[in-house]
């Protein structure tokens, strides 16, 4: 839970903050003895006064919530005198109650970030969606429309867990030109690959499992695997994707259950695996007999250069489970995703499906089906291969201007994201604060990294901002990367380096 | 997966189910050994003639899929020569490579169930859905269009993976008329009870846990259950609700981890909890400390005598996690449910909601949240309390002209379902059989109940069946009764009887 402030409210801001902290410490989401953030890190982060802040702390301390302890900071105080009169008390000591596979710590540093991101004067790299305006909100509306007419109460009802069998077909065909082959029956459609990937790793991994993952790779997969038990196995990517010759040289001693990997204009890096590493890959897998999911939201948004088959197409034994979804390349709410793959698998993960949520909104697969196959897809996604290079380009050109010597960037080939390192050693979570306070959000590197590396990357996007605020906002952000080496430089760096993990 | 046959399909009967057939013993999902279903029951369960079924066999036997055992029946024969040409072999024994957690049989009984109840000519009194021609589909399609007009950009977007906050509000109000006092940040949206079930199990039960359910109790909580590994405590249901003397004699012995009731028009039985007895499991579970999950999807559909308020609001400890679903008051099709309950819970559970599929379709959201604020819910279910009633005196008015004597049957004051008895020893699971012939289809009660109880029950639905399909369809399920008394009669019962487990 964040701290959200209403601008347009009657209550003052510092009240608001007062009052969503005092929720978390009754709820006992802030226990006592939690730190609570400095109050110039709070006020940078919400883009707020450092006044206001001091306000909302000193209502709290007045209220006996927090106390304030020299060299320690503001703490949250005993909860046992929090119940606020007419509340029953709690029969059940719940933190107690909660199994291991729900103890995922929340990322503060994304907690941060998502919270300087959703701020109305913040221009924001720090998403993954795509182009709001880009949707096709009018195409929808008819299909909708022509749906509930033509066939609204067998779209509002159940539907098989494997999903609406004409969507199954579809996708089967669409994905076909990439070199895939697959029938209706091996494709499995999820809601969203989020899901996917939480079936595939319920299905496949115990505690204490191995997993080799990219080192960085989608903080999704990472989170997934780690809720059902499993240990990461970090695999570096370079500017030809995962290292496979790293994987062989580890895979007979790890041995490996699964191997994830987003091998197409990768999240968060934008670099695409090679040819020669997909086939050694896939001759590894196949020798090892592991599983490869493959992750490809992306795959249908190159801008430049020739394609390279996806694993799957590549695939001569079946080793290979493949993963993907209509968020990235047409919006996120319709909640569509799908995994290919062999039969055995495809019906093993359609039992679970119908146990963790029965099935996938009907309607939604409809829209998703028909639009398909009219031949939508196939246009919008033109239609964003001619928009995102425009981004991409600007974004470019607005780091070579304002940023050159103090970042370094690559040049993706397609995807949504140009990756960066901060020179001379600075981190990105320090840099947070600066950016926010210049009305600017990136999402830090080291929240995709499954080990402690990665604190000097960021993650741009670039394409949900308006593409007239690309340029200004990497200028404000090269303003933050200056003023955070100049902190540094004055010493005031090495003291704010000791200040871990903020809770908000 | 089920036979499905496509009565328009210029492929012969036969020819397609020995493709499904065929299909299903490649993929691994009947392995070498399993038995096929006897010929005739086959023929009956899919509404076809004998020889249809037969020469579908012989056309497997000269395939060599399938051979025949006197005495065994029809076995399917060794698939190592079952490689279709051009199919790669697959690199990897995935049977050896899924979880146990995984490793849930789909339920025979209910596939034949299901498979009758999707013939054309059935009338089926199996399902548990709404009666779909009551949809407010001109409504829907007014909201949605008027949803994405006004808001298309955020609607189709990513969304709090705790729900979209008006409509988290919304619920909090909408129930609060019930005596149930929870906020919005009491509430979270998951994607139909069904993944709130699955998210509480996860969230509190480990493998070998014990859960006290009902006995018969709604399938897919048995199944969450088993998913997690939890063992189960039954508890049998009387006309008054969960026998909670019975828990009360055992909960010291035992200590589940959780209790899992639907007080209300219970599901499959009709029957609701005492008032008395509601209360004395609240103390029960408060003294114990034990979370009790109160499932309250049909709640709102009484008919008859005076309401009883929920666990929820009479919970003085908070001990409820209250779960309901718009599934069976509105349609299923847009997959929303909710759970109310103590803060932390909720916080919890937002956070595995995340990592399971990020979030819920924020249209279908913003359409449920106009439905409530708007008062067309409270019209919709003053309709549906209007429609129905009649459709349960129609049913009971046919058992009682038709099936006295051979049946014993319940008299619900709400919700969906009818509970009945074959009396004289015979089972359902026979009958089922029986009254496919006869174009009717019904639950078996057997499949609700955690233990081996409940063969001679069956649950009946009246909300689903066209009005007038009722009297016909109970005229036939007595007619199928009368039928399997006289083969019982000639002795064939015996002999039916010890055909276990048919896959089909």
């Amino acid at each position: 839970m964040l701290i959200e402030l209403d601008r347009t409210s009657t209550v003052p801001l510092y009240r608001q903050i007062a009052e969503q902290l005092r929720a978390r410490i009754s709820s006992g989401e802030l226990v006592p003895g939690t730190r609570l953030p400095p109050e110039r890190r709070l006020a940078a982060v919400l883009g707020v006064n450092r006044t206001t802040v001091v306000n909302a702390y000193r209502e709290l301390a007045a209220d006996g919530l927090i106390v304030g302890h020299v060299g320690r900071g503001t703490i949250v105080a005993d909860p046992s005198r929090l119940h606020e009169p007419g509340t029953p008390a709690s029969g059940i000591p719940w933190p107690q109650l909660f199994t291991p596979a729900t103890d995922v710590m929340n990322d503060p540093l994304l907690q941060d970030t998502m919270l300087v991101s959703s701020r109305p004067d913040v221009i924001t790299f720090a998403t993954g969606m795509p182009a709001p305006e880009l949707y096709p909100i009018a195409t929808m509306r008819q299909l909708l429309d022509e749906a509930l007419h033509q066939a609204g109460q067998s779209l509002l009802q159940y539907c098989p867990a494997e999903g609406y069998p004409p969507l199954r077909e579809a996708l089967a065909s669409w994905i076909a030109p990439s070199g895939m082959r697959f029938g209706p029956d091996d494709v499995l459609v999820v809601a969203g690959s989020q899901q996917g990937l939480y079936l595939l790793a319920r299905a496949l991994l115990e505690p204490g499992d191995i997993v080799a993952v990219e080192s960085p790779t989608y903080l999704g997969a990472l989170q997934v695997f780690r809720a059902v038990g499993a240990r990461l196995l970090p695999i570096p990517v370079d500017q030809h994707g995962m290292r496979v010759g790293l994987l062989e040289d580890v895979v007979a001693r790890r041995r490996p259950k699964l191997i994830y990997t987003l091998p197409t204009f990768q999240n968060p890096t934008g670099t695409t695996m090679s040819r020669d590493r997909r086939e050694r890959l896939l001759a590894l897998a196949a020798r090892y007999q592991v599983p490869v999911i493959e992750d490809d939201p992306y795959g249908a948004l190159r801008y430049a250069g020739e394609s390279i088959p996806p694993l799957a197409a590549l695939d001569q034994h079946g080793v290979v489970l493949y993963l993907s979804t209509v968020s990235k390349i047409l919006f996120p709410g319709f909640r569509i995703g799908w995994i290919a793959g062999p039969r055995p698998v495809i019906e093993r993960l359609a039992i679970l499906k119908q146990i963790v949520d029965l099935d996938t909104n009907p309607l939604a697969q409809w829209a998703v089906w028909a639009f398909i196959t009219r031949g939508l897809l196939d246009a919008h996604l033109e239609r964003l291969r001619r928009h995102y290079p425009e981004r991409l380009e600007r974004m470019l050109a607005a780091l070579e201007r304002y940023a050159t010597g103090v970042l370094e960037w690559t040049r993706p080939a397609g995807g949504f994201y140009v990756w960066c390192r901060l020179t001379d050693g600075l981190r990105a979570r320090d840099l947070l604060p600066e950016a926010a306070r210049r009305g600017v959000a990136f999402a830090p590197g080291e929240s995709f990294h499954p080990d402690d590396a990665g604190t000097g990357t960021l993650r741009l996007n670039f394409t949900f901002p308006p593409v007239t605020a690309i340029e200004p906002g990497i200028a404000r952000l090269a303003e933050a990367v200056q003023a955070l080496r100049s902190i540094r430089l004055n010493g005031e760096g090495s003291r704010r380096a000791r200040v871990v993990a903020p809770i908000v």
